[in-house]
């Protein structure tokens, strides 16, 4: 394959994926047209693209519409099984969970968000809110806020160079300053929280996950009620109460190394 | 694009799959060699690939080393999040699980695999034999026999011309005509029941989920320890409990819709 045969190559996996990232949660089934537009490719080449993902098992088509196959779910199967935090972290923020009485999560840096990697709900009923391989942007996020200040200096600054900060409340920060500020704050406090920045009524608080070695991994978190929780309770009892968490997964990391 | 253009298209996502594929449960970590080896390509081509995927932040590169990355994790995301069945199979199978004190899974059929979409154990540390996006040969499964059983005709026939039927164990049915008069009689009988077919010491147990039009969407299945359940003890135990089950997650199907 020339040059010519590379650059064609890149193009056509990265439109392959992208026609695959738009079946989301917010659309489900799609129709070509729908593709096309959103994808920004002419109807016929959306169309190939999506009919190689049908060969491949990823897309299926029932009358005009298409939508993913269960098949995709073994990529996420092949990370789970294949990393430790996942595994090590789950049955320390059940219990978490069960505790608190509120829904826990494990989060990573994927770019400008944050991504979930484990979750505990005390309910039964999961909601739909955070889930694992749900996203949200770091910004506004408590996890981000602790995972954004424990970037290398070179990464950090990258982020804060290219970073898209959304208002999604009127109460997110999208001062690049203010949001280094707290950034930096967050890194001496060890703890994070967030208040009505990311939705509405919502706090959030969360504190790093170390490996063996020191290295901020991942956040641990906990989403509640604002009505239901004040800072104090976050200072004094949730940030306790995460940060021993934290420390249980760094040992059950080294055990498993 | 022409023709020509279509062909290196459709080419190009098939290897990007494959490439991608590659990396599994037994292959977390690849060099490029092992993957140009793998899927069949020249190293350039092969190079190629990979630095896409890592690109697009799918894979990571370590050193010499390729891994995917958790974002992975949200196309099975978006695949959960928007299909009922998980969700309203999770909290049924759940409290099998924990009635039974076993595993019990919810799985579709993927081609020639049984793919698991739901699973529940008792056990807080989950092993990795089940779990999300996990896959088995549905020909040596409970759960497979079922969904086989429950194709339409056409399909049924075109599984048995085309399936490979791999001896994953000395006793695993390898004969398409013992094959085929089992799965006929899973149909009469209602559930199914597997022992060391898969795995030596294994039993497992099958019924159908029905959506609310009564068509077969999926199999709910728990893997048991021959030694601690009979023929008998499925017969008259397991497999009423496991219908029960399956029954109440038709009957959730029909309020979502």
């Amino acid at each position: 394959m020339d040059d010519g045969g590379a650059i064609v190559t890149v193009n056509s996996v990265e439109r392959a994926f992208a026609v695959l990232r738009c079946f989301d949660v917010d659309h489900p089934a799609r129709t070509l047209s729908s593709v096309a537009a959103s994808v920004g490719l002419p109807r016929g080449t959306a169309r190939r693209f999506l009919l190689t993902l049908v060969e491949l098992g990823y897309l299926q088509l029932d009358g005009r519409l298409f939508t993913l196959t269960p098949l995709v779910l073994t990529f996420g199967h092949s990370y789970l099984a294949t990393h430790d935090l996942p595994r090590v972290a789950q049955p320390r923020i059940d219990r978490l969970a069960a505790d608190l009485g509120e829904t826990v999560a494990v989060t990573v840096l994927s770019g400008e968000d944050i991504l979930c990697v484990a979750c505990a709900s005390s309910q039964r009923v999961v909601t739909a809110a955070i889930a694992v391989g749900s996203r949200f942007p770091a910004h506004a996020t408590a996890s981000g806020r602790v995972l954004i200040g424990h970037l290398s200096p070179e990464e950090r600054d990258k982020y804060f160079a290219t970073v898209v900060l959304r208002q999604l409340t009127p109460r997110t920060v999208v001062d690049r300053r203010v949001l280094r500020s707290d950034v930096n704050h967050v890194v001496e406090q060890g703890w994070s929280t967030v208040t009505d920045e990311l939705e509405m009524g919502m706090r959030s608080a969360a504190v790093p996950v170390r490996d063996p070695e020191g290295v901020v991994v991942a956040a641990v978190n906990v989403s509640l009620q604002k009505s239901r929780y004040s800072v104090d309770d976050i200072r004094y009892a949730v940030a306790p109460a995460l940060s021993e968490a934290a420390a249980a997964i760094t040992a059950g990391l080294r055990r498993t190394n």
